[in-house]
Order: structure tokens, then sequence, then C-alpha cells
């Protein structure tokens, strides 16, 4: 993470590079039209229809059609930083105007003050701490309405889109594609599932009870009969590598039989699948395509892809190659 | 608590006395033919026919469809003594025959020995010891061998039925009504997740997933590429009283608009519910039936319901009376 000052000031100085090259999408019989005619898309199909053919030797009951998705790099973009924690600068300066409580140390005063190389001197754990300041120390319904403001109106420097254009097309039609076969699609991810809440129900369909990622604590406030959760900053769950299997059986209970991830951080996700006694499907999402979006893995600051390349390859998962396997990657393109 | 040692002391001489006089269900119109035709069951089937209605003032999206019921005292009988501490009490014996490292008090190494006085001197802490040690320091799939085999042998001493067999016919009729209606059914109880899931797909069509509770903290462990996830000695969520509605946000996250309890640790779940501003409905089991089951409210050391029955008056919610409106209580009767 050494590297992350110069990923936010390339950031606030990327060029603006929208491209309004419209694809229309008509689903006839393909069931993934924006997946290339590619050995990867057939396995994808294959797994599917198998295990949902009843009579195959891999049927597998509805109840236990359960598929988790990493979201940030998987599902959609996340370069060329989270776009939480890009969410997170914009909250705390915003909060700052009001002396938030919790704004006290010289980074995040200087984050407020809009001296970002001062901010960028705590690295990672400045980062975290204006993720903490921004998600907590409100209710529930403040950080909702704050987010979705923030969602409405905040654009990315490269694509010159707001962020929830910023999906993946194939994999929006994957899940689709999952559900209609009676699988229940759920998010497994390292960003917040109080962030995630706000869009991934409009975006991928994906509504806010199989929606699992970071926690922070909650409490009930009962003030004179009016209720409600309010957010703490005091971390509940961490949903990064070994806290991804954890999620899925605290907040699943069921072993999934597809995975997709992005990163070395869903390689625990893939490994816990993998050892489903039912039959199974790993993918892992390999960002090879500069033009269309971005080109990183082994030595990224952001979605690292290394030993869960490594370890896929060496079990046969499907490494989804986004240049050769995706034929659109946003809708707007 | 104070008078935990008698309930034990009861529970264990407790007579049997089983019923045999079996009654058949057949659903025809009816779509809860357990119940008697009262004004309770009337204002449930109404609440249930307006917000599934399309064009009724009170019509509720189907994805808003949340119904969160208690488990013990309301899906099944949780007298003498909760059932999970009773199978804790019978994993503790069977798990101190093995020297396990977590008994070490003399409280516990007496329940080991069958002192049952001197373990119940530490009264409700003893329990919540013993529910610790029988429910964690072993994997998932350790634990959930032992439940099913204690759910498969063990028999309630009054009834002389299987705890699985102790489930309110009534409650397992309204589940499925709303099911079928499209409303998601959940369990947010006071009872662990890891223990209630070994039963509630089978006893009340409740899938893993949408049953919430006490959690232990959990760990992924990777033993040369055999993974399991182990539960650990430490709480991770205490689901009762106000870490009900947070349980509801954390691990649902959307307001229910149907909530069914039966005591003061249902009580900011049903207030949560209340501040719908979707239509919604709050429901309190009141064991009135000595006879068929058991009665008790404010004075009872299990399933205590005393504010939330006040409240519950005062604010219009439907108190259930079990001997009123169930037409039967077990399905066996």
């Amino acid at each position: 993470m050494k590297n992350l000052l110069i990923l936010i000031c390339s950031l606030l100085i990327f060029s603006c590079q929208p491209k309004h090259q419209e694809v229309e999408i008509i689903a006839a019989e393909d069931p993934l039209p924006s997946w290339n005619d590619t050995p990867n898309k057939k396995s994808i199909i294959e797994f599917v229809t198998a295990v949902t053919t009843e009579g195959d030797a891999k049927f597998v009951p509805v109840a236990e059609r359960i598929a988790t998705f990493d979201n940030d790099g998987t599902l959609w973009c996340e370069q060329p930083l989270y776009f939480e924690f890009l969410f997170s600068i914009d909250a705390v300066r915003y909060a700052g105007k009001e002396n938030h409580a919790l704004i006290t140390s010289p980074e995040m005063k200087a984050l407020v003050a809009g001296d970002m190389k001062t901010f960028m001197q705590r690295g990672e754990k400045g980062l975290m701490e204006a993720l903490m300041i921004s998600h907590t120390a409100m209710s529930v319904d403040e950080f909702n309405t704050l987010t979705k403001s923030w969602l409405d109106t905040a654009v990315h420097k490269r694509f010159g889109k707001k962020y929830g254009e910023l999906t993946y097309q194939p994999m929006v039609e994957l899940l689709q594609y999952l559900r209609d076969k009676q699988f229940k699609t759920y998010i497994v991810s390292g960003g917040t599932t109080a962030f995630m809440r706000n869009f991934a129900e409009g975006t991928y369909g994906i509504p806010p009870e199989q929606t699992v990622g970071t926690m922070f604590a909650a409490e009930f406030v009962d003030k004179d009969g009016s209720y409600q959760v309010n957010l703490k900053p005091q971390l509940f769950h961490f949903d990064d590598k070994e806290g991804k299997p954890v999620a899925i059986y605290q907040f699943i209970g069921r072993k999934p039989i597809l995975a997709f991830g992005n990163s070395d951080g869903d390689l625990q996700m893939l490994q816990w699948t993998s050892t489903n006694s039912l039959p199974n499907l790993e993918l892992i999402l390999h960002h090879t395509d500069s033009v269309r979006e971005y080109a990183y893995d082994r030595e990224s600051h952001i979605g690292k892809l290394d030993k869960a390349l490594d370890e896929g390859r060496q079990k046969g998962w499907v490494i989804v190659d986004m240049e050769k396997d995706f034929k659109t990657v946003f809708s707007f393109q």
C-alpha cells in the first residue's frame, strides 16, 4: 500500500475519457450475450446446466444453490481506488464542516482542509480512519441518505460516469442467469454491507439480506419511543481473506457451490467453496484489459491477484480473462 | 434467575405425561386450520390479505415482506428450561469424558460428575458457561453432528417427545401461510444460530440463511489444504432484547412488517417493527394453557412476559392467547 499517495494523486488528475459507444444487448437463446464464445463461457454454462438439470449426475437441489460474489473488482470497477474509499474521502470533507467529534488527528484535519499530501502520510491507516468516520456515529438512515446522495452525484474521473454505472455487464448477466436457474446470489465483499446495500439491489438485483460485507457495530436506541439503529465506530466483522468463509458461515450457513472473486482477498472464499461435497465452480476475474478497463494483477495496490492466480491455475479454477472473455465490459461502452 | 435450581430439579423429576390424541389437520380454504376462529385469527388473516392484495391501500411489495419470529416460546416450547440449555448440560457431560480443555471450574466438573446441586450454584452464569463449552472449541461440522445426535434421541420429560416435535402447530401453519403469500420468514432468536440451523429447516421450513440468533466467533483454518470453520469460545453477537433489532439490521437489512415474540426479550424487535413506515403487525404469544402446554408470564424465569405485555396491550398489538386461539398446540396432541 506504499504507493497509495501516487494513486490518490493520479486519481485527482486523471484525464476524463468518457466513451459513448452504446451497445444494445438483446438476450435470445444465449443467457450470457455480453460474453464472447470462449471456453470459459462454455465452462460456466455447462456447470450451471448440469447442476440445475434433474437426473444429471451433478444435479444440486435448489436450496443448496448458493453463489457468492466479491464486489470490488468482480462486479464493479475498483480502480484507481476502491470507490468506497473515494466516498469516505468526500464524506469526511463534508462531515468536517460540522466539527465532527471523530475528526481529531492531524491527517483527518488535513483531509478536511483539502491537504491530500498530509492526509496520505498515514497510508492505508488514514483511509481506514476516514472509512470509520464516514460510516459511523450516525443513524443507519443518515448514513443511507449520505451514501445515496454521493452515488447520485459523484463521477469517476476516467470514465465520466457515476459509480453505479461502472458495473460489469457480463457479471450482471451472470447474476441474472444464476437467479433464473434458482440460485440465491450473494455478495461477500470487503466493502461494507452498509455502503453496498445502497446500490446492490438496483444495480445487481441482490437484496439487502443477501449483501454481506465488512460491518461496524450497531446499537438500538430508544429515545422516548422513537427508535433508531446507530452505527458505532467499532469493527464488528472484517470481511476479507479468512473473514469471507467466516461470514459465509455466520451469515449464510451453507457452503456455496459457486464463488467468484478477483483478488487474493477472495482466495479463502474460493478454497472454502472448492471443498463443497456438492459439485462446485470457482472463478477468478483477471483484469487484463487496459483499453476498456484496467490491466493489473500481482503488483497492484488495489485488488492484488497473486497467490490466488497461482492456486487457481494449479487447481483448474476458471480464470476469466476480461480482454478475451468479455464482449462488453460496461453497458455504456 | 434465582429459582433455576428448582427448575432444574423439577425438570429432572418431571412426571412423564405423554398425550396420544392424534389430530389430523386438513387445510382446505382455511390457511390456519389449527387456529380457532377468534378475533386474533381474523386480525392476522386480514393483515396478510391486505398487504398482499394489489390495489389495497396497505399493499406491500414482495421484497419488503419480511417476517421475523422469535424461536423459544414462540415457535416451540421453552419450558421448563430452554431446550438449548438442556442440550448444553448433556453435551458438557459427554464432552467431560474426554477431559475437555474448557472444563476447569468446580461447577463444570460437578456437572460432568452428575452433581447438579453444585453446578446450579452458579445459576445462569453456569448455564452460559455450559453453553459456551458445548458450542465452541470444535469445528462447525463436529458441532452439527453433536446437535443432530441429541435432537434425534433426547426426550422431553413431560411430553415424552423429541424436542423437534414440540413445535406449535399453529405457528408452523402461520409460517407456511406467510411464505405462500411471498413473505420471507426469519427466525431472530436468543438461541444460537448454530443450534437452530440443525432443525429450523426441517421443522419450520426456515433455511439456514434465514436463521439468526446468538453467535459465537468463528475462524477459518487451513490445515495443509484441508479447510474448516471452527467455533471459538468468544461471543460474536448476543441476540436478545436490543440485540434483536441490531441483528435485523446487520443480518437482514430491512425492517420487518411482521414480528412475533413471546417475552420481554422480544420487546425491542416488536418496537422496531412497529416503526416501519409500511403497514405492520406485531404479535405476542401469551402462554395461558397449563393443560396442553404451560401457563406463565410476569413471574416466569424462562420467557418472562411483563413489560412487553403491558406495552403490547397499550399499543394494540395482537396478544395471542394460547388457550383460546390455538385449536391445536402440538401436532401429536
